[in-house]
This record gives C-alpha cells, sequence and structure tokens, in this order.
C-alpha cells in the first residue's frame, strides 16, 4: 500500500524510513513546503498527493489544525486512506473526519496521536466492542513526566528541568501545550471519545505543572509521596468526565515507575480488570511505529477508532471527588476547607477535605485572579 | 456473528455471558459433555455445531490437545472462524491449524492463550509487521507470581503459598504445568511463533518455581532481591532463544511491582522501543474479555497471529548468558564457577561467572541426576 507523508520533521523522517522496510507498505511521495523538494520523491503540492492513483494512503504528520484538516478532507474525499498522530487535529475535527471516512469508505486511525508508541487507542478500540470501559488514563505527556521526574530524582528545580527536557528534544521551545496539561487533556479527549463514543469538547477541566516549584518536592517527597500529571476519564451515571491534574502517589504506586519520558496508559473493563500499557511516550521511531501499526493494521482489515455515532459532547467533573494539597499564601488559606495546615511565613500548605475536581480547578482559577501563587496535585492511592 | 462455545467451564460461562451483550456478536450453541445438556442451547454433538449453517464461529475454552483439535479441524473443514484459549492446544498444532485456517479463508486467533486479559499477541502480531521484534518475554503465569508474591511478602513457605493459590483458584489441584514452568514455555513459544514465524518446539529449557524454599527468600531478599519466574525469547544471528526461569531482579525493577495473580508481558521494538503491557493473567472473566476481542477483532477484519509461513523448528539457548544464584549441597559447590560462595552446614549458595542459559539448565539436570536438591535463579537487572 503505497503511503504518502505530510510532513518530513522528526517523526514524518522515521515513517518514510519504516514504510520502506515494512511488510505490505511502501513509502509514497512526502509533501513539504515549496522550496524544499530537494528530492524526487518530495513535492510541494497537495493536488500532486491527491491526484496520483497510486496512493492508497496518508499518514499525516505536520502537526496543528490548518493546514492539516483541509489535507485530511481533500485524502478522504479521494477516497484514500488518512492516518494522523495529530492530536490536535483529531481533537479538534475529529468527528467531521470520521464521519467524512466512512462515507468515502476510507479508513480515519491515529493511534500515534495518543501514547506515542504505546497502543492504547487501538486496544480501547478493540475492547469497547465486547467490554465496558469503567475509566481510563495515566500518565500520557512524556514531557512533563521527563520533567517530574527530573525534579523528584534529580533534585533539579523547573526551569533546570525544563531545560534539560528542551535540550534532550523532549520539550518545544514553546512548552505551554506540554506544561500547561492541554497536551494530555486532548489525548484524553480522544480516549473518551473511543471508549464512550462522545468526545467531549465542553466542560474539560487542565492542571499542569507550570506551578510546582522544588519547594513543593521538598515538602511532599520525605512523607512518601511522588508527583504525576495523570490524565483522567470514565463514565458514570452523570456522564463522561475528564480531566488532567497533578497527583501525589504513594511511592511504590505503579504509575511511580514511569521514569523519564515513558508514558503508561490505562483502562479498566468490567471483564477485563484493569489493562495497563507503557513504552516511549515521544520520540521520532516509537511515534513513527504507532503511525505504522495503523498502517499495517488496514491491511489487516481495521479502518476506525471512533463509532458511527461518536459526537462532541460536553464533560461533567462535578462527580469526581478528591483530597487536595495545596499550596497557597497564607492569608488565603481560610478559603479551602482543610483537613490539616501548614503555615511556613507567608506560605501555607494544607490538605483539603473531600472536594470535586469541578470545585478545586474553580477555587484555583478564582485565587489566581486574585493574583495569588497556587500549586494544587489530588492525593491519590 | 453467532459464535459456538466449546466447553462451559469457567472461561467458558463468561464467554457465553459476555456474548450475549457484546456489539455484532451473539452467543450460539455450547458444547457440553453428553448427560449435560441441561438447557435448550446446550449440545453434546459437535457435528450439531458443524453443521448449523447460522454458527459462523467457535470458541474452544476445554483445554488439553484432544478432542480439541479434532474440533479445531471440524470447525475450519466447515469454513468457521476458530478462537481458542488453548495454549497446550497452539503449542502443539498451531502451525497445522493455521495453515488449514488460511486454506480455508477462516480466522485463526488464540489471544486468550498467552497473558489471560493481557493483549499481548494481538499486539505483537501488528507490529512485527513493520517493526523488528528484538526480544519479548515477562511473567506469563499468574498461578507461580501469586506463589512468589506471598512467599516474599507474605513470609509463606512454598506449600502454604500453593495452598493458598488453590484455595483462591489462581492454581489446579496438580499444579504441575505451572510449577515446573511449562504453562510459561507453552506461552513464550507462542509469542516466538508470532514475532518470528518459527515455533520453537526443540531446544526449549523451561525452570520453575517447585524448587524454591523459604530459606532461598531469606537468604536473597535481605539483598535486595525479588524473585520473578520469567519468560524470555528473542532472535539473535544464530536463531531464536526461547527458555523460562526464575529470576532475581533488584527490587523497584519494573517486574518487582507485578503483584498476585497479574501478568506483565513485553517486547522490545527496533523502533518502538520496549513496550510493556500488563493485567490479569487468568480468571474468567478476564481470560473471556480476551477470547472475545478476538472475535471482535474478526468483524473488524483481524484473521491470523501466525504468518503464512510460520514453521515448527529450533530454538537456540546457547547464546544467552547470565550470573545465576545458585542453592546446592556443599559437596557439589565445586561443580560450578562461581564468583562467590557461602557455606552454611550442608547447604551452599554461590552466585556463579556469567554461563550460558544452555549450560546452566544442563549443570541442573546433571546435578539431580545424581539426587541433588538445587534451584537456581538468573540474576537479573
Amino acid at each position: 500500500m503505497k503511503t504518502a507523508v505530510l510532513g518530513f520533521g522528526t517523526v514524518g523522517v522515521g515513517v518514510y524510513e519504516m514504510l520502506a522496510k515494512a511488510r505490505g507498505l511502501e513509502p509514497g511521495p512526502v509533501l513539504v513546503r515549496p522550496g524544499k523538494e530537494d528530492a524526487p520523491y518530495k513535492v510541494s503540492s497537495m493536488e500532486a498527493i491527491v491526484n496520483d492513483p497510486s496512493v492508497e494512503a496518508v499518514a499525516e504528520v505536520m502537526g496543528g489544525i490548518e493546514p492539516a484538516y483541509t489535507y485530511a478532507c481533500a485524502a478522504l474525499k479521494a477516497g484514500k486512506h488518512f492516518v494522523t498522530s495529530n492530536k490536535a487535529l483529531v481533537a479538534a475535527k475529529g468527528v467531521e473526519l470520521n464521519r467524512l471516512a466512512r462515507e468515502k469508505g476510507a479508513a480515519f486511525l491515529f493511534s500515534a496521536a495518543c501514547g506515542g508508541g504505546v497502543p492504547f487507542l487501538h486496544n480501547l478500540a478493540l475492547a469497547r466492542e465486547s467490554d465496558s470501559i469503567l475509566s481510563l488514563g495515566g500518565i500520557l505527556n512524556g514531557t512533563t513526566n521527563y520533567m517530574l521526574d527530573a525534579m523528584q530524582r534529580l533534585g533539579l528545580d523547573y526551569a533546570e528541568a525544563l531545560a534539560d527536557a528542551q535540550r534532550l528534544g523532549y520539550a518545544e521551545a514553546d512548552p505551554t501545550a506540554d506544561v500547561s496539561g492541554l497536551d494530555a487533556l486532548r489525548k484524553i479527549m480522544l480516549a473518551c471519545a473511543v471508549a464512550y463514543d462522545l468526545l467531549p469538547t465542553e466542560g474539560l477541566l487542565h492542571e499542569g505543572i507550570d506551578s510546582i516549584t522544588a519547594a513543593d518536592v521538598r515538602h511532599f517527597q520525605p512523607r512518601g509521596y511522588s508527583c504525576r500529571l495523570l490524565a483522567s476519564g470514565g463514565r458514570t451515571e452523570s456522564g463522561v468526565y475528564a480531566y488532567v491534574e497533578p497527583v501525589l502517589l504513594r511511592e511504590g504506586a505503579p504509575a511511580c515507575s514511569v521514569l523519564q519520558n515513558y508514558n503508561m496508559a490505562r483502562y479498566e473493563g468490567r471483564n477485563s480488570g484493569p489493562i495497563v500499557l507503557m513504552g516511549q511516550g515521544a520520540g521520532r521511531y516509537p511515534t513513527a511505529s504507532a503511525v505504522l501499526r495503523d498502517l499495517s493494521g488496514i491491511l489487516r482489515g481495521e479502518r476506525y477508532l471512533f463509532s458511527t455515532g461518536c459526537a462532541a459532547g460536553k464533560a461533567d467533573n462535578s462527580g469526581s471527588v478528591h483530597c487536595y494539597y495545596v499550596r497557597l499564601p497564607a492569608d488565603l488559606a481560610g478559603e479551602l476547607e482543610a483537613e490539616s495546615t501548614e503555615l511556613a511565613g507567608p506560605v501555607a500548605r494544607l490538605v483539603t477535605k473531600p472536594m470535586s475536581v469541578s470545585a478545586m480547578h474553580e477555587t484555583a482559577r478564582r485565587l489566581r485572579a486574585r493574583g495569588a501563587a497556587l500549586f494544587f496535585a489530588a492525593i491519590g492511592g
């Protein structure tokens, strides 16, 4: 199956190389920016790809919503299978692309958009056919896991950990999407859509790691806790929940053994019980390997991760309840109902009584609007 | 897709229940022993199933090679898809059944035969299409993991741990296949066949946990080691290796966090890097969930785990080298080249110089033939 590649950055080069070696696949034209056509297989016109009848599939690894969305529509309208690693595209336009692909009988797969090399969405899509997915989530952002691991195991402060991550290529020059939790949120959106036929686009909550300090680590680490940025989703009687926030885990919890830039994705099926998948969450070859698995899946008959009826909708995070560790200015400590509070000069560190995810995120938003520097993390198992 | 179920034991009941709820699947007749037809959907004649044109797939969960093999051939010859959880059947007859299924255009899938609820073989089969599988293995037997965990965390002796496992339904009345490592060996045979197109049936080596004692645990545990029964497979220039043996791991190693009857399967792809999958390795619903995932996979176009060219062949375990912990009678300590030796009365505990898996297993066989009580475990990372 000749496959065109859109984008020739880190992942695109990996996809192109792997296509030449995979069973049943072969590399087609590679779309690059005008002026970058420095080899015969590189083209700068999407029309040339769409109109090439020998191209049966298109792998998009450019990132960003446009022009990726326009190209995706063009490829699918031409009846070509479409595989992407682009979580922003699928989070924003996945429902429309799924509908278009099904109209045209072309595949629409995006396992590489969630978990990098970890085959999460593919397994979730298979499991939901016969099992009921009670909950799902995990460590879905390798950049922030690398930074948290470096702060906790190596004692780096936030700026040092970020600089290290950038130097190693784990964080982009503008790391906002990673450190704010938005990247992990997009991934849990996709996982919810696969498991529950609902792509949550409203009511979502995400807190990243951009407020954590070395002093926070020095506070909870001696108490036997380790911090991870966890994405959580699930379905209850009141609907689908989906949020991202830092979580303090007892050292020895399985998620604490996820080091460096690794990802850990999990789901719990009513029948299967908990299923955990771990692997590299990013990087040229791990991400390319997920794109290639989707392409091989097409040869084996796989077509879609979203069901026919998958639609956008609203998440409800009012039913998930945790105690939270909160560090905030001492004069604001009274804004939260605390189980216990420790004061250290101008700073208070407290553990809240059980409160909903939506209440905690709303309180943080309100206090930050008043100028407060604040970090919070759910206290996990 | 109406699916007949062969066998109505622990797993069969789970498969039957799940079939009634899965998308696109429905329960067909259930084959039971003559005289056990106590409900309209139970039949005692395989002919009735084979000749029923409404039955499109057959799920076999009886165990044992016969009559399962005869039934498998009958189902496939009638063009019905065949799914099984029976590792003994696939280890003995998988190559023939794969050939017959491909002749008839029927599916032959057996994900439930390796890892219980953990979707290992399915992911391996997909990954090998585009990636090179460097090595694979893991904790593939839940019974022995439960026993080792109980001996190490709860301080039970071997007989107590076995009795507990039997009481909880994790070990059968005759636990030989589990504790000898044979069950895990069959599973690694299947994984090698999926990854390397070679089902190793000769040159295999397996050492179980039936020689470990509470005194062994008391020796290595204070030194920071934890024992797991690991299955290992891979391909080197000299061929495919496949063996099972106890391994002492540094506490904190990921495999040490696999508790109770859980399984952990892993493979390392040249491009994907290491991929780890964890979940329940046995039990009614976890195993049934794997059977159901295979059936859903058939609806999504999946057909085979073994390639067309998969053939039986010979494993070569002479290239894998470890240092071993060995406990044996003191007068035999000179039979092994040791890095260090501790004597305690009639017993010696030593750490060998690096030696091949085949040399260690051969030495153990030779010394046991002379009546020696001996336990050994590779020293892992």
